[in-house]
Formats: C-alpha cells, sequence, structure tokens
C-alpha cells in the first residue's frame, strides 16, 4: 500500500473515533486514563525491554550520551508517564463548558461552549513519555490523536500506544482515538501534515529543525514551540536583593530550557551599583558574560557582545548584557531582539510593571518573577503539550484549553429575524 | 520599484505603527474613530466623485447591476460607515483586559491580558465600506491594518482611505495604522500574504474564489470565511407553530446570504403531520424544493434531491429536505454534508437539545432560533469583521476580540523557582 493511502486511511479512522469521542462521557475518559496508567505500570517490564531495542540500536548508530538519556525508558519515567495520566484524569473536563451565556435584546440567549478541536497529529522527537502525555492530553479534551514519534524510539512508543489502545478499549471508548504511525517511510510526515480533510492541527516537539520543517511543509494549522530568547531587565526602582535572586534562577536554574534567561538589560541609573554585583553571582556559577560597550568595564572578565549575541538562544553557560536608558528602550529591545517567548522586569514601580505588561509583545510576560516559571505547571494547567510561540488560538503554555475551540450557542423559543 | 520592496516597506510601516498603536490610550483611539466619522461625512460629495469614477468604470466593462449596487456609495451608505465608527468607538477597548489572574501554590499570581494581534492585511472585494469597517475593528483592537480591495473599487476605497488617515493623524497616532495598497500590480496580493515578517493574520471577504485563492497561496495564518450549508432539524418533539415559523425565516428572510437555511430535516414521526404545511408555506414564498424519496410523497410540486443537494450552499430560492430517523441521524447527517457554519434544531426536549448542541461540530449550534441570527450584531459584538469558518483561534462571527490574542502575565515579589 502506497503511504497516501496507508496516511488516508489513518485520518478516517481518526475523524470516525474524534465523531464518537465528541460524546464520551467524562466518567469513561477518566476510566480510560486510570486504565491507561494502569496498564503502563503492570506491563513495565515488557515496556522497558522494547526500549531496549531502541537503546541498543541508538548506541550502534552511535546517538551520543544525552540523546541514549532522553531514550530511556527505566522504572522511575514510566511511573512519572502513569502518574501524569492519573494527573490528567483529575483535571477538569473543559468539553462542554458554558460561558458568557446572555440574553440580548432580540430575546435570544447567546453564550459560547468549548469542544474539542478535533484531530490532532502529534510529531515528536525521541522521548518516549510524549506519547503518553500526548494521548492523555488529547483524549481528555475530546480530540483523537495521530501519533508520530522518532524512528529511534519506534519499539518503545508502540509499545507505550500499545497500552493506551488497550486502556481506551476497556473503558469502551473507539481505539482509533490514539493512533500511532509505525511505518519506516518518512514521507508519513509530509503527507500527515497535508491532510488537512483529516487532521485539524499540527503540535510538532523537537528540535529547531522538525519545527521548521513541518512549518515549511504544513497545510493543516501548525501550533509551534519554537525558540526562546528570554529576557531580565533590571528597571531604575529594582530591588538589589530581588533583581539577584531572579536573575541567578531565570539563568542558572536550568540552562537547556526554552524559558532560560538568555539577555540581560539593566537601566543605566542601577548599571553602576548592580551589575557588578549581578555579574560576579553569575560567573561564580559558570556563567560566560558577553557585555554591551557600556556594560564591559564594569565586569571583569566579560567579553564584548557582538550584534549576534543579542539575538542568540545560547542553551548554555552563556548570557548577554546590555545597559539600556530606560524602560522604553528595554521594551524596544525585547520587541527587537526577543522571540516573544518570555520576559520579565524586576522593578518597585507600578508605572514601569505596567507599561512592560502591556508593551512587551511575548507570551509569557512578568513582573519581579523568574521566566523560569513560564511552565504548563507552574501557571496551574495541570500538564501541558508544549509551549506554542504562535500569536493565534493559544499563546505560551498549552494545556487542555489549548487544545480546545469554542462554538457559539444560541437558545430561543422559536424566535425569528426580524 | 518591484513589487516586493514596494510591500516590504508598507509591512515594514505596519509592523512600526502596531508598535506605537499597542500603548495608544483608548481615548485617542476612540478620537480618531470619532474623527473617521466626522471626515468621511464632510467629504462625503468628494467620496461621491472617487466612487463615480469606479462606477463608470464598472459600467463600461459590462458589470452586472448587482455587481454595480456593491460598487455604490450614496449618501446613505457613507452615512452607514461613519455610523459604524462611532459604534466601534463606543464599544469597550479590549486591549489590556485582564482575566483569570490567580495565586498559584508558589505565590506567584498568574492571568491573561488581552492585546492585539498585530498587523492584519484585509483583502475584499467590491463593498467600499469595508474599508471603513475594517480600519475601524482594527484600531480599536489595537492593530495596524493593510487594507487591499478589488480594482474595481480602487479610487473609492483610496478616498475613504485618505480620510481615515487623516483623522489618525488628528489623534496623534501613526497614519500608518491604516495602509490601502493602491498599485495596480495583482501580484500585491501573492507577495502580501506570504509576509510572515510583517503580517499576523490575513482575511480575506469576498467570493469563495479569492477566499481559496488565498488559503492556498498564504503562508501567513488565515481567517477564512468560507460557505455556509445552513440546517435546521425539526426534532419530534417540536412545536409546530415555532417549527414553522423558524424555518420559514430561517431560509426566506434572506435568500444570499451565509447563514441561510439551505437545508431542512425532519424527524421521521413528524413528517406526516408538519412537512407539509412547512413546505407550502415555503413555496408559497417561492421556494423550490427537493426532497428525499421519503419525503417527496408527502410534498406535492417537490422534485427529487440527489446526493449533491446535500452539500449545496443554493444562496438562492431553492431547500433541500430530508426525513431522518431520529436525532442521531440528524446530527451524523449534519455533521457529513454540513459546512459547520450554523445549525439549529426545533425541539421541545432537553435532552435532545444538549444532544445537539454538544455535538454538532458547527460555528453556531442553535436551538428554537433562527440561523439567520448567527452575525456579530445580533450576537452583541457590537460591529464584525467576518464570520470564521476556522476551528482555531475564532469560530462564527469576528468581532473586536476575534481580532485580539491573550498572553500571559505572572506577577511575583522576587519569585524564583525551586
Amino acid at each position: 500500500m502506497d503511504i497516501h493511502s496507508e496516511m488516508d486511511k489513518i485520518g478516517k479512522r481518526a475523524r470516525a473515533a474524534q465523531y464518537q469521542l465528541r460524546r464520551a462521557k467524562t466518567g469513561a475518559k477518566n476510566e480510560a486514563l486510570a486504565s491507561m496508567a494502569e496498564f503502563l505500570r503492570r506491563d513495565a517490564d515488557d515496556l522497558q525491554r522494547a526500549n531496549r531495542k531502541d537503546l541498543r540500536a541508538a548506541e550502534e548508530t552511535g546517538r551520543d550520551a544525552a540523546f541514549l538519556d532522553r531514550l530511556r525508558l527505566d522504572e522511575g519515567r514510566i511511573e512519572a508517564m502513569a502518574k501524569g495520566l492519573e494527573e490528567i484524569a483529575a483535571l477538569p473536563d473543559p468539553v462542554g463548558e458554558i460561558t458568557d451565556l446572555r440574553y440580548r435584546p432580540s430575546g435570544i440567549q447567546v453564550g459560547k461552549m468549548r469542544g474539542p478541536i478535533g484531530v490532532i497529529a502529534m510529531i515528536y522527537e525521541s522521548r518516549p513519555n510524549v506519547t503518553a502525555d500526548a494521548a492523555g492530553l488529547c483524549l481528555k479534551s475530546g480530540n483523537a490523536v495521530i501519533l508520530r514519534g522518532g524512528s529511534e524510539s519506534l519499539h518503545s512508543n508502540m509499545a507505550i500506544a500499545e497500552r493506551l489502545r488497550a486502556a481506551l478499549g476497556r473503558a469502551r471508548l473507539p481505539l482509533d482515538a490514539v493512533q500511532y504511525v509505525g511505518t519506516a517511510d518518512r514521507e508519513a510526515v509530509s503527507v500527515l501534515v497535508r491532510m488537512d480533510a483529516f487532521v485539524d492541527v499540527v503540535i510538532p516537539r523537537g528540535g529547531k529543525g522538525l519545527i521548521e520543517r513541518i512549518s515549511r511543509e504544513a497545510t493543516v494549522p501548525v501550533i509551534k514551540h519554537l525558540h526562546g530568547n528570554c529576557h531580565v531587565y533590571v528597571d531604575a526602582s529594582a530591588d538589589p536583593d530581588k533583581a539577584l535572586r531572579v536573575v541567578i534562577n531565570a539563568k542558572t536554574q536550568r540552562l537547556g530550557t526554552c524559558n532560560t534567561a538568555e539577555s540581560l538589560l539593566v537601566h543605566a541609573a542601577r548599571a553602576g551599583d548592580l551589575l557588578p554585583a549581578i555579574a560576579q553571582a553569575l560567573q561564580e556559577k559558570g556563567i560566560e558574560i558577553r557585555a554591551c560597550p557600556r556594560s564591559l568595564p564594569l565586569i571583569p572578565g566579560a567579553i564584548a557582545a557582538g550584534e549576534d549575541d543579542y539575538y542568540a538562544e545560547y542553551l548554555g553557560p552563556i548570557i548577554s548584557v546590555k545597559v539600556v536608558d530606560d524602560v522604553d528602550a528595554a521594551i524596544a529591545h525585547i520587541n527587537t531582539y526577543g522571540s516573544q517567548h518570555t520576559d520579565a522586569i524586576l522593578t518597585e514601580d507600578l508605572g514601569s510593571a505596567q507599561r512592560f505588561l502591556r508593551e512587551v509583545d511575548s507570551s509569557s510576560v512578568m513582573v519581579n518573577a523568574s521566566t523560569r516559571f513560564a511552565d504548563g505547571f507552574e501557571y496551574g494547567l495541570g500538564a501541558e503539550i508544549g509551549i506554542s510561540t504562535n500569536r493565534l488560538h493559544v499563546r505560551g503554555p498549552v494545556g487542555l484549553e489549548g487544545l480546545t475551540t469554542q462554538k457559539w450557542i444560541v437558545l430561543g423559543d422559536g424566535h425569528i429575524r426580524a
């Protein structure tokens, strides 16, 4: 069978399952989620056996230690997947939520009802836990999901997906609510992201290469998760202790995440006073500092920043530093060089805080808090399927609500339009 | 100058204006809207002179009466544009609205703030009033707009846009918040819808051909306004008077709109009782009936419906009729043949109403009300820029809120992530 007709079959099955899922009771969905967790725990040995096949193949093809670590499924990670599914079961069901129902002068009541988007294609790289996380979130939000993980994690992903489908069966929900694309054909992804008739949205999770490829090829809408060039701006009125604490946390709590700070902006009036101490604390944590001409003399051991540094997402032990004249200059710098991911201001001045919140055009904008908080769990979403850098539909951490859409509902009593 | 660099310049100016608009005060935006209305009224003669040029050219190229009517700007239509702008001024400003601000266990407050999408490209056909309507809605929601109307209405649109820009100047807002693409080069649209760096969303308004072309060519997200194949389903428990009234209104109140009913579904138990009277009333209004095998014998003068009839958006004096076995069959029919625009049930049964509301996958779903209510004014949006048939971001009538996006805001007091 050629890849087009194979993918078409998967798409049709997903669409059919999705219409059944649309009327699934919350209880049935939660029961399936609980069974998913149960089956993953029960079959942990089988999952690890499948995972060892993937690990061996990856070792043989010379993958590095970091890759192997992401691929590995140990007891702890299986337990984490199971717990994650149970947590999703405990979240409120977003489907059917009615809001803003109001009477209009014509006598009709108009409001909004939340429901599933439809069929979601999830394309991801080596972490097998995404299989369970994505399936759980899609199921709870009433969406059918078509999963396609990296070929290196094929055995692990298929083994997980098998348990997820068994759990759907036990809860009498359509098995095709969760499908895994197991074909070796690399064309599968290109076909999947152009199946407008059967797929409503594509969510890629992985490196820049994957996301750029999918954005280029897709005709189906894509919820993108691009890079994070996050800023912390220390305003004229910043409290020195809070500034030091937040900058150190934002940069060093974890180096490789998209919400890690990559650039520090400091108001000119505070550069002399605050920058040396902050820079020293960063350097003690092993961070290299790339400084603008005004900050360079204030920071022993810093090197001169080039224009490229202000655009960079280092994902490592480097930070760029720039002195700016005021909050306007800080906002302009962030809106020019930033990636509209997460940016924070340190200030005790209400006006500066309000301007920064309103005018910084990023998916998360923070006052006196570490950029590291930009995360679905920290925001109370319960779980996240990614962090959207789109402007439309959903920005920032995407949880159950981001996987839904709202339709209008109108209630009348035989009302007609005049 | 080639069309690419010309459009690039327009894009850059729009982006720059948009960053200024982001911090515009509500008062300044309302002042500009009021001045727009004032200038359109003041210069009504000039607008009509420009419009006569367009009308003459259209007559010479043999355009039909309906086209000329859409193109015509008379006193009444100029007054309606001005009133529309004043009504937009009177709507609450959606920019900066903060919702759902809650404390999290970590101590941070997390919420959402509404703001502009950014730069909107509006591509439309012959009605010149769209120039003012779109500019007004975009301005109020803090977006810069790039307008491109049909070449047949060039003089009218340019004359309107000139007044709108003058009003922006008087309110000390950036003129480039409203730009009109006046070049004769037909490539302009193709370039515009691929300028991802400068345009955040494209909204086409016009015939199917225009919307399909733009959907095909655009790399920027598109808010589509596709066709409406709207259904009215008369359930077993329907009240006969309400059913008759709503079906007649939904089909005949206006024939050519996207929220007009194109298909009537009737529960088998009520076909004999209700269908003859409803059909007769429709026929008295000049509506041709295309009936399924079960309804055909009940309706004198009806002709047999083919499969294509159930997919059709007639936009004219025809309706398809089908007898269905129950609410399940009605929902399945609508989800199969419908266009996910607007669908209504007539029922006195709460269970049927709830199932229909939840399971019909359309942008507007109604109980005991005419599909003709699917409209921004009727829903209380104040004004609409179109009716979205997208599933993501915004479905159904699009008003100010649909032209905005929400970002996350986080308020702390030096909080760091543990």
